[in-house]
This record gives structure tokens, C-alpha cells and sequence, in this order.
């Protein structure tokens, strides 16, 4: 069995960018409210965010081993999504490891652990998005994979798939999926500016919409 | 049955402003230790904070239909209030629905949900407190209701019923007994006034009048 | 039975300092990965932090009686450690107590138990850790301890331990292991300010030694 | 202010009766998805069931002073439907008031607080529904009220509503709803029996239904 | 797309066998301590197993549209596998539903959500495992997927792979791994049968191997 | 440093029966509400009970090293105490553990993390108290302590304390404190021996007691 895999198809920089130009929670409504991860996997500061193709890597619950060369295998631009056994209690990525990032020009790292180390993180503005932030180290001992497919906060994620995240979270979406998805996130985007300027108006074409669907459900008014 | 109810009895502009002088967990002490919602209901953003009359909606748990109605009944300064069944893990309120409320002149929104486009909401400086954000969206399929009594964070809110938040979450005061309550905060923040200056003051009359309790109940001192 | 001692040896300032230089991720690593509190007992606000010998005292689940004499106990640069019962729903410390903790000196506050006020608490920058905010109140009619050893976070303090906290949470360092630690503490920061350098030079130490124990362990690379 | 009612309005044994037939899931879907209490309040016992009028009292978190009278003032077959602030952390109702109960002919017990001596109320054979088993004793010092709506597990409970529960949970019915409840539920019940029926005999009318509205959203089947 | 796929390649019996020879956790550990879902997933009744390939669907949060055209598509010795969004406060499988899978011959039904009927699965003992109990309905509307791989309790599960379940929770082993898996599960237990014999005469070879790990980390024993 | 203490001071055969004739629950309430573990440690089964004394272990978070030393060590009717790091996602001891434990007499086992082989242990009818099945696996590679005093679910507890168990969940009552906690006991059980009978008999003096109490504080009954 191949435990480290050394490289993989990463999206091209267009589709990078075109999916780079929406929030994440516009990505999951565009392509069919897929691909949301668990909400407890959050940025440790608000306003961090990113968008880049992923480098997949899992580590045993409680151990970080193969972090290290995961990053060591990182090209400019990658996310390092690291699935560690959705465990809030140990923090096995801080200071040190975000300054290799950035040495690599890993763009952001995405974990279902706990991190340590918050104060320097938000210093740095390195984007890391976790359970939270634990002091309690991790052991070194364990084999995990380095980009193979990996489950984390509920989704699957394989290497290459764009991953792109904000406060609201983290969402996925397949490389091979990205053009179409830019296209309706674009839609969506650009259907929400109207009803927004007409808001500001003072008209609301949703609300009569709303009135449709509550009236043919039965719903009943007080005169 | 009816499940929407055009309007509601407001309290006076004078009333609420006699409330929104204080904390909301100075007007949870002054009636009585009452009113707190479920302290997991928090503001998006520290410092975000409201006073006003509760124009209350209830939705079907993962569903919004009802909210957009409940906009557009909304008059300035009325505070949304919906019930959506206890659950961080779907957000059906973001940028276009805090931008509606803006146009209508809601003052601010409290969910017992998820909410999502947290960066966005920031910038607005639109108070929302809820469960947390969560990019999951909702359907818009089941009839709930408006401007009827709801249940949110374990306690009953009328419509028309005054809700206040701060950082530390939120707290509802019953229009009928506002006066009585913005009295007892008065004296009850006249009294930490006191308190405090007497501490900078290196006295602490506090102290003195816990000890006697401590020593009535049995406690020892080391000599 | 005693129940409140009135005082404790404290380590040496000079001790402390050399505690305050690091964080307390850290000194929790420098000790073997010991000492770290619940990593659910967080600063209310990012950024605050502390380091000084702990003034413990022990409340009953849902009362504050203990914290004014505790308060009153109090030297310059203590750290007042109150074991609550693990309790986030209610909040027996704000923006009154922590104006008495200044004017005493106290340095810091650590609890297991919610607290309240916290836009006071972080207009005043004074350090409260704690599960979090809850504006519903404690009562005060139950005798609990002071200086005397409790457990909080799954950790037990004693009186004169040194206590340490930043973004990451709490960790306690034993008086008498303090000169050890310092120690260890350093080298570490040393050893970990050489990675970083490396880093940013293109080199990474770390990634050789890791590959070593993967190989050893039998991990396999794609060719 | 009035804290303890002494008697309220009951529905008559009849309706309690029809209601008494209905599994709780039943009930809470025929009246259109309602009532339901939060599903963490569950009997200390697989196969506890219990429907009866609810006598309601409150009690500050942690305290369990107003249930004594509560039992003073029931009659055979009540419910005693306590709410205690949500808190699993503290058992104030056992052995001897389970005894205390069943001397008075009280039918069940419902809380959302813990509770304790969780074997001997297994021997007893005493319904009570509650957050969990918890030996953490509480105060008996605060006022609540006796015979006044509250709200428990996310629903107002009136004394006089019908209460009903099993390894599902526990739902109420408001008493003016009960007759048509039951009804709705005695056709639910019929309803699924024939579909058992059916599926027994090898059809399933569900699955052709099913698959229509999937049809209808555009679901695709593959060849 | 495709979201209906109608069938899949099932693993022979043989190989279905020798797997439920072993409990879920010798399997776990077997196959290299992976492959186990959320612990969170447990059978509704202590004593309730299964083991069988898997048919798997997925359902949108709070819905439950897809599983009668699942069952539907069942053969005998299938275990009905559903993904629901994580979510235990909605239960869209219950008495009605158990019949049918039992008409069909499911032998065991798995989700990520909540159900209900809990007695009347009981009674039936027909093995289902879920996050609890839950009265509370879902809706019928959204479209999901059936026999496509889904992500449930952090495991992928693919149609065909092998699920094993029993009070410990719940396993996956891949198809293509199952011989080989079963082969390192004889072997634990022959292993462990050694282990609990030798204990049983007064021998444990186990601590004679711990004690010599320990003492090459450095630990030491009181004189 | 010592990792490993060989032996304790056992408190004498007669201070531990005593101490077993009560209920955890009465232990708690007789020694002034102090002692009791974290609720969430609860046997596999229900019915499991244990009194004896604690021979204390502490393992690294997600590793069993010290375990079967543990065992090793202790003498018929001891209770093998483990802390491991309030982890429920782990689960280290099984039914190999459960046999050697037999085999040596150990009367019970109770941790602060997960446990396997539920079906096994309740068959074996081993007192096991835990967070909860887990069947994911531990290693077994860092040294932790044995007979040195630990923190479990927010107690100390020191080689030699007595610790009883029940549904209920843990207590922990000092060796030097057992004589007048049994004594305390004893007491408590006869009034409420007394209580239970008069309920039996149509009265209860704890009414006019408490209703003495409410009238003290304030209450008011409607006419």
C-alpha cells in the first residue's frame, strides 16, 4: 500500500480564480447545497479566507506526523487539508508549522483538530480554520496518507478538488465540477445584488414570491 | 387558524428607551433573575448590541418562508425574533435578508438558528444574534407563523414584548412590567456605581457584608 | 474544618517573570505535555493574556459567596483561580468584580463557570478567563474554600502555583517545578526560532527527521 | 405577585383517555408537527410511558424548593412537569420524592433538570423523564411558581395541557386541541396499519407515491 | 445526473460471513484501527447486531423522500445505509418503516440522524442504529441520492462495502478488503483467546511486553 | 521522577463495607455534596454497582500503556481509577482488560474515556464505568503514572480513597473522612426511611417544612 502519494492534478490558476470570486456560502447554494464541511471548522480570527486547490492529507487521531512532509510537498497556492479524527482536544499545528507554510507558499490549512499558538496565527494572518485553539500537544508516531481522498467535517475531499472558505466556513468543490459551479455562483450573485438595490428602494420582489408559496400552502391571514 | 398576524400593540418609544439604558444582565437581575434566553444566542460580532418591541416569526425547523413576511410587516425599530427549532446547523438569514431588514428599519434579528455571510453582516454592522454561522442553507416550504407567542432560547416572547442584547447575550422584558424594571435597574446600577468607586477608593463595603453571611453559615477562618 | 485560609507562600517574582516570558503553550510542552486546563476556558476577549502565582478558591455549582473574600485576600499580582463546578450557564463575575480585582491588584481571572458583562470586561482589558458569557446569575449562600487546592479544568491548583494564560487557555506550572520548566522553555523557543529561520532560508530541519521515523515505520511513496 | 396557584382546570378523564391511546410520535405528527419537547428529556428507563394533565411548577437552576408543595397540591393521575433551567448537572428529585409521587397517585415526573437514585426509580417503576441521572444534589432556598405556564424542553406547558411520553420523549396537547388530536391521530394510525399490512403482503402504496413526487423534482433513475 | 442508481455489485455471501464472524471493534483494529463511525451512531436497544453489504442513499437535511424507493430497491441482506446531514433532532425512520424494510428483507438499518418508535423497534428487534431517539417528523420534498458512495459518521461508505454493527457502534471494511480483514480478525482473536486463557490461569504475557516498552521510555518504579 | 508506585495504603476490609452499604448518591449528600465524579462516567450496563479502594493511573490522551502494569499491581476488591483525558472518542479497555482485571480480582474499572466490547462486558457482568462504547483503538507508547494521585471528572482522587459507583454515576470519598461519612450515611438513610413511610401513610413532614421556607422568603398563594 502507497501511503504518500507525491503529487496530483491541481486545477488551473482560471478556475482557481473563478471560484476564488465567490463567498463560500454563495459556492454552496450554486451548486445544489453540496459540499458544506461541519460548521464547527471555523478560522481562528474573523475575516481570515481562501480559495485554492487542496493537498489531502490524514493523520491518526492525537498524532501529526505526516504534516510535515505534506507541507514539504506543497506548491505555491495549496490548501493543506489535513483530516486528524475530528478531535477539538489537541492542537497539533502552530507557529512553527504556519511559518513553514508560508516558507512554502501554502495559502491557507484547513484541520478537524484543535491548533495552538491563536495569538501568533492571528499575528502572522496565516488563514488556519480548525476545531478551535487547544494547547495540548500531539504525538509524532503514527502513518497516515498524504493526498489521497480524505473525509473531514462530514465531506469527501480529494486532492485537487478547490476548496474555498470565510467565517462561514469551509465548502468544497469538485475540480471537475468548478466551471459550472463559477457560472450559477455568478447567477446567484448577481440576482441577489438586484434584490438588494431594490430593497434599498423600498420594493421587495421576493416578499410577493414568499406570499405565493404561504398562500398556496394554506396559510391564513388576520384581517 | 390564523397564522399571520398583521400588527401589534408596541410599546411606547418612551418605554423602550427607558429600557435600552441598561445591560440586558442588569435587566435580568433587576426583574428578578428572569427573561434570559439561552446563553448559546450570540451577537455575530462583539459589540453588537439592541433594544426594541419583538416582532416574533416561527419557522419549521431547516425552512425560512415565513421571514420574509415578517420584514415587510415590520415597522422601524422592531426587533425580528424567530423561532427556528433549536438548530446552529442551517443558516436561512445573510446579506439579502439583513440588507431587507435595513430598508424596513428592523433594528436587529435573533434567531434560535444558524445564520450565514458572517463577514458581510460584520461590515453592515446589522446586529444578528443566533446560534452561530453556518453556510447550510434552508428551504422555503412549510407554513410557520407571525406575530404570535413563540418560544426561542427557553423562554416565551410575545409580540410586542421587549428584547435587549449585548455580548452577553439576550434577555426579554415583558411590556407590562417595563416600568417597574427600568426603576429597579436604575437603582441597581446606582448601587454598582457605589461599589465601584468605593473599591477604587481601596473599600469594598461588599466585603464586610458577605463575611457576615460566610460566618453565619458556619465558615472558619485559618488564624 | 477550615475553610479560607488567609495565606500562601507565592513564588518569587523573579520565579514568575521567568514563567511570563513564555506562552503557555509552551511551558505545557517544556513540562511534557502536562498542565493544561480544559482548553473550553478562553479569554473573553482575543489577546488577553496573564502569568502570576494562583489565590485559589472552590463555590458551590451556581454560587459566588467565596469571591469577595477571596478578592479581599488578594496581593498585587495574584491570580484569582475560582472552581465553580463546571458550569457555563450561569455568571457569578462582571464588570463590578473585576473593578474590585484592579483595585486590589488581582492580575487575572480563571474560572470554570460563565461570567458576564463582557463589553465591560473588555473596555476594561482585564483578563477573565472562563467557559464563556451567560448574563444569568449565581446566588450567594453556600460556603465553599479559599487557598486551599482545587481541581478546574481537570487540572488540580494549589495555592502558589503559578498559572499562565493566553488565546490558546490556561496552564498551570508546579512553584517548585518553575526553575525547570523556565528552562526547558527556553531551549525550546531557541530550537523552534532556529526552524523558523531555516524555513524562511528554504530549508526545513524538521521534514528529514520526520521522513526518518515515517521510513522506519514502514510508510510507503508513490514513485 | 401570586407564585403558587393552587388548583387549576383539568380535561376530563375521557380525553385523557383518547389522548392516552397515541403513541407521542403519533400525537406530535397529527397535530401538524408540534409539541414536541427537546428529545434530550428521556425516561430513566427504556419502556416508561406516561399521559395525564400536566401541573406545572418552575424552579431557579439548581434548586428544587417548590416541588414539594407542587406534590401537596396534585391529584391522582397529574403530571408533575418541573422546569429547572436546563441543567443535567444537578438531580434534585429521587427515591423519596418518587415515593412522596406515587403516595399522592402523581403519574409521572417530567423535568429538564437530572435526577437521581436512577436504580431505585427503575425498581419502583415510576416514570420520570428527565436530562439524565446526576447525583449532584440541589439548593432548597429560591422561589419559583406553582400552577403557571412555563416552558421546558423548547415548549410552553400550561397546567390542564395533556402530557404524554415514552422512549420517544415527551409532547404535549394543548387541552382545547385534544378531542380533534385525537382523531387526527386515530386516522393516522389506521392509516399506517394498512400500510404495514400491505407491506407484509408484499405491495407498498408509499413507494409509488413516493417515487412520483421524486419524478416531479426531476429526480433520475439510472438504466 | 444520475441520482438513482438502481443496482450494485454486492460481495458473495461467503465473504459476507466470514466478516460477521468478528465483532465491529476486532474488525476496527483488524484492518488497521480503521474504518469506525462516529461513535454517536449506536443501535437503539442494547444486543442489536448486524452485518451485511451496503445499500446506501442520502437524504437533504430534515428530509426522508429517498428511503421508500431504497428500501424499495433492497434485496435480502442488505443493510440500509442513510446519510442525513448529522443530525439527531429529526427522526424520518420509524415503526412503518421497519415493517416495510422487514417485508423486504433489510437486515438493519444505519443513519446519521434520529428516529422514532424506539419501543416498537424494540419489540420488533429489528437493528437500527442512529443518534437517538427523536419524535420529531421530517419533510418529504428534496431530492437525494441512492446507491452513489456518501459520507457518514467521517467514514465513506460505498454500495457493497460491508457494514458490521453491534453495541460498540459501527464498522466499514471495503469490498475488496474483506478477505484479507478477515483473516488478520481470525488471527486477533486467536490471539486474544491465548491472552484471556493464560490470564485466567494466573499468567499474562501482556505485562511482561508493556513493562518492557515502559522501561525503554524511561519509566520508573518506586523501590 | 517516579512513574510507578508499587502499593498504597488500603483502607481496612470493615471502613470499605461500611462505606458499601450506601447508595453514591447518600455518600455524596452525607459528606456536604462533595465527591461526585462528572456525570457523563456511567456504567456500560445499567445495574452495575462497586465499592473499593482506588488504585489510581493516568495514561497520555489516547494511549493505554499503563493499564496492564496497573493491573498488574492491584490486590482482590481494589477499583482500577484511570485517567486518560476526558476523551470519549477512544476507547482502550475491552474484554481482554475486563479478563485480567477478573482474573486479578480488580472489582471494577472506571475512566474518563470511551471503552469496547459493550456486548462482552455486559455479559461478563464486569463493573465497567466509562464516557461511553467506542471501538476505536489506543497505542500503547507513552509512560503515564500508577498509584499517584489523578484528576478524574473533576475530582482528585488518591491511591486509597474509596470510590462507589451505581447507575448514578462515581463518588469519591476520602480514606481518612470514610468513618464519619458512613456514620453521616447511615443517618440520612433513616430519615428518609422515615420520610417514604409517612408518604406511604398519607402524610409528609418535608411539606410543612418547605412551605415553612417558602413563607419565610415571600411566596404567595392565589386564594
Amino acid at each position: 500500500m502507497v501511503h504518500v502519494v507525491r503529487s496530483f492534478v491541481r486545477p488551473t490558476s482560471a478556475i482557481v480564480e473563478a471560484i476564488a470570486q465567490f463567498a463560500p456560502s454563495t459556492l454552496h447554494e450554486a451548486q445544489g447545497r453540496r459540499g458544506d464541511l461541519d460548521s464547527r471548522i471555523k478560522p481562528v480570527a474573523p475575516g481570515m479566507k481562501f480559495c485554492g486547490p487542496a493537498l489531502t492529507a490524514s493523520c491518526h487521531i492525537g498524532d501529526n506526523l505526516m504534516i510535515f512532509e505534506a507541507i514539504n510537498l506543497a506548491r505555491p497556492g495549496d490548501i493543506l487539508v489535513l483530516s486528524a479524527g475530528n478531535n477539538p482536544d489537541q492542537g497539533g499545528f502552530g507557529e512553527v508549522l504556519a511559518n513553514t507554510c508560508l516558507a512554502r507558499g501554502v495559502a491557507a490549512f484547513v484541520t478537524d483538530a484543535g491548533v495552538r499558538d491563536g495569538a501568533a496565527l492571528r499575528a502572522l494572518g496565516f488563514p488556519v480554520f480548525s476545531l478551535g485553539l487547544c494547547m495540548r500537544g500531539t504525538t509524532k508516531e503514527t502513518i497516515g496518507t498524504i493526498n489521497q481522498p480524505v473525509v473531514i467535517g462530514g465531506q469527501l475531499i480529494r486532492p485537487g478538488d478547490i476548496v474555498a472558505g470565510d467565517d462561514d466556513g469551509v465548502v468544497v468543490v469538485r475540480a471537475e465540477d468548478a466551471g459550472e459551479v463559477a457560472k450559477a455562483s455568478q447567477k446567484r450573485e448577481e440576482y441577489e445584488a438586484k434584490i438588494i438595490e431594490a430593497c434599498r428602494q423600498g420594493r421587495n420582489p421576493d416578499v410577493s414570491e414568499r406570499q405565493a408559496v404561504m398562500k398556496a400552502k394554506g396559510c391564513a391571514w388576520s384581517s
